[in-house]
């Protein structure tokens, strides 16, 4: 009988391995290769390619002028083919510390890396990424430190009608140390969805290193959907498996303000599911590009539940044709949110970001008022680059 | 002052819709379109291209003789060219309801569909997926019902020296019910990690929905990473961004048995930070392939610790070469197993599958010695299909 048996660990494991689906592909090279002096090389097989480029923010940006200032487009390269069609090219020098997004232009076909899994979705667009190491971009990176927990959960949302999805973070220990913790609402850019902050903003990378350095308090992460005609990111809301798309139907029929109005369900299910630190002096929001607009608004219309407030790549404006309450009265609700001032008002923006003008002139209104803010300014423009940088100057100064 | 704020939500968010670094990219085709009587079409835009192909298990397999038995390869299609070079396929019959997983070949290479941003890794080979709808199918798809919380987080494992990452799955209403909950441990096959059952598996949607139907029993799903050599997930782990591997020589450094006999560790961790119902009656496992080997030995090793057990396309098997204690006096362990038998022994493999005679030879060795087992038997072979459909099969017996 045992010789029916005398299949080893082992053996199965090596037969399993060549059967699985998940071995129909295979990498034939590897890319990207990080050498040791942090220059990178891309490789791609494709023997029958007539032309093979790569683009990604670690080549020098393109200048993109638009109507609304300059936008920096990515930079493109191309590689040489090599032996058995194997094209390649590397970095002439070595890059700098951060998480870089890249893709493949073949024959004017933008594709994925095979060669590489590690993909992120933003919006409706998958870019490769990879990272160089030091500096600040150790703290986006999975270090052997004690690690958080990250839920995918949802909430039920009566202003809008809908249960809506949601992403936690807390930190390490969160589960037995029995203790309350300050709670950091962190608001995605138009297009994004309650995965962004998470995925290109590597927020639990970040506040694991930060809370293990003793450089953040130890808190709650919560990042939500802001797109009010949502229930959750594509592929994951019983919608099934749209595409997303800021211009459809359903984007059009979402109610003003819909958003800032529903926040209160947000932090009622939050405060009811997790052991926080209830009070203003307790909360804190931050948001990039539209989340910056949401958390200019909802900490002005809500003048009493945020102590803390960080405005990135953005900034709120008043909307004099608006009949909603979010947006009417905007210097009265302005000067009531300052008459009893968060800790901190914080604002960042890069140089180049084309809401450069927009932060501006944000900035003077605060100054004519004489209303109190932080204010760091960084280079380059809309990127994600900029909104993990703006997260990692941010954290360290909540709760203090 | 008021002019200068003159800038509507609406303007903002589509001037930053435009600039979002997810819009580099870009769709200029839909693709799948999944159309009314769920005949599929592909589409790529490739205007270069000489030869485009699309492979996929919702094509006729291309059956694949190996040492082993047959193991079933994907089908190819090919795309035809149109106008503006956007090539087109549309499956001559309609599709029966599935999760199905394609790459586009354009020229000889393998790559994701740009124009479809559902990916799944599975090892280390990324595939577009989509679903149609309708059957079983509606199990694996998010539907208007509870919604469960998956939750990503990390164990203590003294046994092998690491802290190690975990994936658990909380049933609707965990949050504030009070309840205690069984807890169903499932585990992945050679070559995955503590993400292949959430991503190719469905599994928080299966759960979702055969609880929401009243068909399983409210409970806890752990999904633990069954490689003894891995800190986590690639990309999730201090090792960085390293290619999922079996070969490597980490891999091979992997103590004998290890991830078995840490196993309660993982138990001892679920049942300090969850709560959960205590005792073999509450507990099951089951897995996939190396998981069900994993399985196998883990029900048997520790006797008393689990009252279901499932083994999906795979068996265990005496290995008398070994000396690690999970491994040796094979028929002695599962004597002892099998004389405090559990609740539900349950064994799951496909028609064609290349461990099929291993499965009947186990199946005989059950026979012979008497102990009771229920076995299903499917069509198709060592494929995700399957491993969906045995969770399906498999979740409703528990715990009653």
């Amino acid at each position: 009988m045992k010789k029916l048996f005398f299949l080893s660990a082992l053996l199965l494991m090596s037969v399993v391995t060549f059967a699985q689906q998940a071995l129909w592909g295979g990498a034939p090279v590897v890319s990207p290769e990080i050498h040791d002096d942090n220059t990178v090389t891309f490789r791609l097989k494709a023997p029958k390619a007539i032309k093979v480029q790569v683009t990604g923010d670690f080549l020098p940006a393109t200048p993109i002028q638009t109507e609304r200032g300059i936008w920096e487009g990515p930079g493109i390269a191309d590689l040489k083919e090599g032996k058995d069609g194997v094209w390649e090219y590397t970095t002439p020098e070595p890059l700098a510390p951060e998480l870089y997004m890249y893709s493949f232009i073949v024959d004017g076909l933008k594709i994925m890396d095979p060669s590489n899994v590690y993909m992120i979705r933003d919006v409706a667009t998958v870019t490769n990424v990879f990272i160089i190491g030091g500096g600040r971009a150790d703290l986006y990176k999975v270090n052997d430190v004690p690690h958080g927990t990250v839920r995918r959960m949802w909430y039920d949302c009566p202003t809008l009608d809908m249960e809506r999805r949601i992403t936690v973070y807390t930190p390490a220990g969160y589960e037995t140390s029995g203790k309350r913790y300050p709670v950091f609402y962190l608001l995605h850019g138009a297009g994004g969805d309650e995965e962004a902050w998470i995925a290109l903003g590597r927020t639990s990378q970040v506040l694991d290193n930060l809370i293990a350095q003793g450089k953040a308090e130890p808190m709650i992460v919560v990042m939500t959907n802001g797109n009010a005609w949502q229930e959750a990111a594509a592929g994951e809301s019983s919608k099934g498996f749209v595409a997303p798309n800021m211009r459809s139907p359903e984007a059009a029929k979402a109610p003003e303000g819909g958003f800032e109005l529903s926040f209160p369900d947000v932090v009622k299910f939050v405060e009811k599911n997790f052991r926080v630190k209830k009070g203003k002096k307790y909360r804190a929001i931050a948001g990039l590009s539209m989340g910056s607009f949401h958390s200019g608004n909802i900490s002005r219309y809500y003048p009493d539940m945020f102590g803390y407030v960080g405005l990135f790549s953005g900034a709120p404006s008043a909307n004099p044709k608006s009949t909603c309450p979010v947006y009417t009265d905007f210097e009265g609700k302005l000067a009531k949110q300052f008459a009893n001032p968060p800790a901190l008002y914080y604002i960042a923006c890069g140089k180049t970001d084309f809401v450069y003008e927009g932060v501006t002139n944000y900035r003077k209104l605060l100054d004519e008022k004489g209303y109190k803010y932080e204010y760091y300014e960084s280079d380059g423009g809309h990127i994600w680059r900029n909104w993990r940088i703006y997260l990692t100057e941010f954290a360290p100064k909540l709760f203090k």
